[in-house]
C-alpha cells in the first residue's frame, strides 16, 4: 500500500507569513516574522483571544503577499486550544470557507497535505489558506497550572511557541510547490510522562521518515533540509537514535523547529519550542521564502504532534505520537 | 467563487455503519444500529475510553462490511473531546494513516467531504475511513457537569449523543456516491446560551443550504431528503422560519439527526440529539442502507457545529455555527 499521496496537478506555495509574540522577536529567526507583539497580548483582553488575533493577522499577511485580492476559497486551519476555538474565531472569522484540523502540533504539515490534496480533488478550488497557531500562555493554563503559579519546569520540558505561520496554495505561481504528503500513523510508545513530548514524538517521526525513503528509495543527502516540527532537544536526540542505522545521513541534513526557534543559551525554552505555531513560523517566515531567494531546492517537512490532553493523562492514559511528511520542492 | 466542490473521478461509499449506547437503542431506530452498549461503557473504565471503543467499533464494522481486507489507506476520524482523543486512542490505532478532523458536531459532513476530495485529489489512494463519535457522559463532564451533579437541564438544552458512524469510501462499487461537498463558512449569530446550541448553528445551516441553492439552481423537491445534523427541535424551527420565504418547499423534505434519534414523547432529551454521533449514526446505520434497498436516491446531508468551548464562554465569547454539506446520489 502505498502511503506518499502525489497530486494530479501542481500545487503552489503562492506566499507565506508568520507572526510571533516577544521570545520568537528574541530568537534566532526573529527579523524574519511579519510581525511580532511585544506584549504576547495583539490588543486583546485575553491569551486565548490574542492566539485567535495572531492567527487570524498570519493569514491577512499571507493573503496580502499572495495578491489574491479577496479571501482564499477554502480555509484550513487548527491550533491547540480545546475545540480549536482560535482558528473559528480568528481567521475563520475572514468569511472563507473553513475546515478545522486537528494533528496536534503536526497541524501546519497535515494541513499543507489536505490543501494539496483539495487543490488536486477538484477544480473548482483556486487558492487554499493554511494557518495554524500556539500561545504559550493559553497552552499553559489550558495543558498545565496558569503561568501565575510559577510552577518549575522539567529539563525535558518544551516552550510553546506563541506563533502563528500562514501559507495560500495555489495553482500556479510562487517560487516552491508540494508535489507529496505522507499522512503519518498514530505511534504510542508509552510515554506518560507530558513534560517529555519529544519523547512521545520522535518514534512517530521515526515511523513516517522510515516509511517516506522505504517507499521512494531516497536517501536523506537528496534533500537540503529534513525539518521536524518541534521535537526539541530531546526528541531530536532520540529520533537520531532510532534511524541511526537505518538513515545513517540523516543528521546532517536534520534540522527541529523547535530547536531553530529560540536562542538556547539565552532562552529559558528548556529542551526547545513547540506548538501548533512552531513548524508554522518557520516554514511561513523563513523556509519557504528562502525557496524564492534559490537556497532551498528540495525539503521535507516533518510535522509532529502528540496526541494526548489532561484528561487522558490524569486517567493513565500514555501520549501517542504523529507526524505528517510534505514534500517543498523548487519551482 | 464557486463554494460547491465536485470530485474528478467517482467517490463511492462502499459500506457504512453506527454504534451508540442504551438511549440510542432505544430509540425510533435503534434496530439500524450495528450494536449498542447496554451500559455506555463498551467494557473501558471510563467514559472517555468508552467513546475510543465505540469509534473504533464503528470503523471495524464498517471495514468489515466494505470487505477492503485491512484498514484503509487513510483514515479521517474527529470527536468533541479535548484534542480529539477519542479519536486518536479509538479508530486511529487500528494503524491506517490518519488526519484528525474538527467540525465540533459536523465533523461526519467535513469527513465525507475532505474523503472525497482526497480520493479525487491523488490516484495513490484506493480507500478512505471516516468515523466520528460522541459520548453523552463524556461530553457533560467535559463541557458541562459531571453527570453525578444531576444539573438541571432548559427546555432548549440538547442531548448528546452516544454514538458512532463510519463509512468506507472507495473508486467502485456500493450503491451511493458522493459528487458534490460545499464546506461552510462561521456564522456567528451572536448567540452566548451553551444551551442552545440549535439556535447558534441555525444560521450557519441556512448560510450553507441558500449557497448550495443559488450556485445550482436546484430547488429542495429536487431531493428525497435533506439531513440536517443536530438542529434539534428549536434549531430546525429557526432554520426554516430563516429560509421560509427563500426556501418555502424546504419542510417537505427537511428532517433533522437531532429530531430522529429519539422518542421525544418517551425519551427525556428536551430540544433532541446532538453531538458529532448524531448525524453519524443516522447516515451510517440508517440512511446510507436506505440507497442499498432503492429508498434513497438523492440527499443533501449538512452536518452542524457549534463552535466553542467551555472557557471561550465564560470569557463572553459568542457561539459560532458551521454547516458542511455533502451530496450524496444513487449509482
Amino acid at each position: 500500500m502505498a502511503r506518499l499521496l502525489d497530486p494530479h496537478t501542481g500545487v503552489y506555495v503562492l506566499a507565506s507569513s508568520a507572526v510571533g509574540g516577544f521570545e520568537e522577536r528574541r530568537g534566532p529567526y526573529g527579523e524574519a516574522f511579519d510581525y511580532c507583539s511585544e506584549d504576547d497580548r495583539f490588543g486583546q483582553e485575553s491569551f486565548e483571544l490574542a492566539e485567535a488575533e495572531m492567527s487570524r493577522m498570519a493569514l491577512e499577511y499571507a493573503i496580502g503577499k499572495a495578491k489574491i485580492g479577496s479571501v482564499p476559497d477554502l480555509l484550513l486551519s487548527g491550533d491547540l486550544q480545546n475545540q480549536c476555538v482560535a482558528s473559528s474565531q480568528g481567521p475563520a472569522s475572514v468569511g472563507a470557507p473553513f475546515l478545522g484540523l486537528f494533528g496536534a502540533c503536526s497541524t501546519m504539515a497535515e494541513g499543507m497535505g489536505v490543501g494539496m490534496l483539495a487543490l488536486s480533488g477538484s477544480a473548482a478550488l483556486s487558492t487554499v489558506g493554511v494557518v495554524t497557531s500556539s500561545h504559550n500562555a493559553a497552552a499553559e493554563r489550558q495543558f498545565r497550572t496558569p503561568l501565575e503559579y510559577g510552577a518549575q519546569r522539567t529539563p525535558t520540558a518544551q516552550w510553546t511557541a506563541t506563533a502563528a505561520g500562514a501559507v495560500i496554495l495555489g495553482r500556479e505561481g510562487g517560487s516552491a510547490r508540494i508535489d507529496g504528503f505522507l499522512p503519518g500513523r498514530v505511534v504510542d510508545a508509552g510515554i506518560d510522562d507530558a513534560a517529555n513530548m519529544g519523547a512521545a514524538m520522535a518514534p512517530a517521526a521515526a515511523d513516517t521518515l522510515l516509511a517516506y525513503f522505504a517507499e521512494t528509495g531516497e536517501r536523506p543527502e537528496d534533500f537540503d533540509l529534513i525539518l521536524t516540527g518541534d521535537l526539541g532537544r530531546e526528541g531530536s536526540v532520540l529520533l537520531r537514535t532510532l534511524l541511526g542505522e537505518k538513515l545513517p545521513t540523516l543528521g546532517g541534513v536534520h534540522r527541529d523547529g523547535g530547536c531553530l526557534l529560540y536562542n538556547r543559551d539565552e532562552q529559558d525554552v528548556h529542551a526547545g519550542g513547540s506548538g501548533c505555531g512552531c513548524i508554522a513560523s518557520m516554514l511561513g517566515g523563513v523556509l519557504l521564502p528562502a525557496f524564492a531567494r534559490g537556497e532551498m531546492r528540495r525539503i521535507l517537512a516533518v510535522g509532529t504532534g502528540a496526541l494526548m490532553n489532561p484528561a487522558s493523562i490524569q486517567q493513565g492514559g500514555t501520549i501517542a505520537g504523529i507526524a505528517h511528511l510534505v514534500r517543498i520542492v523548487e519551482v
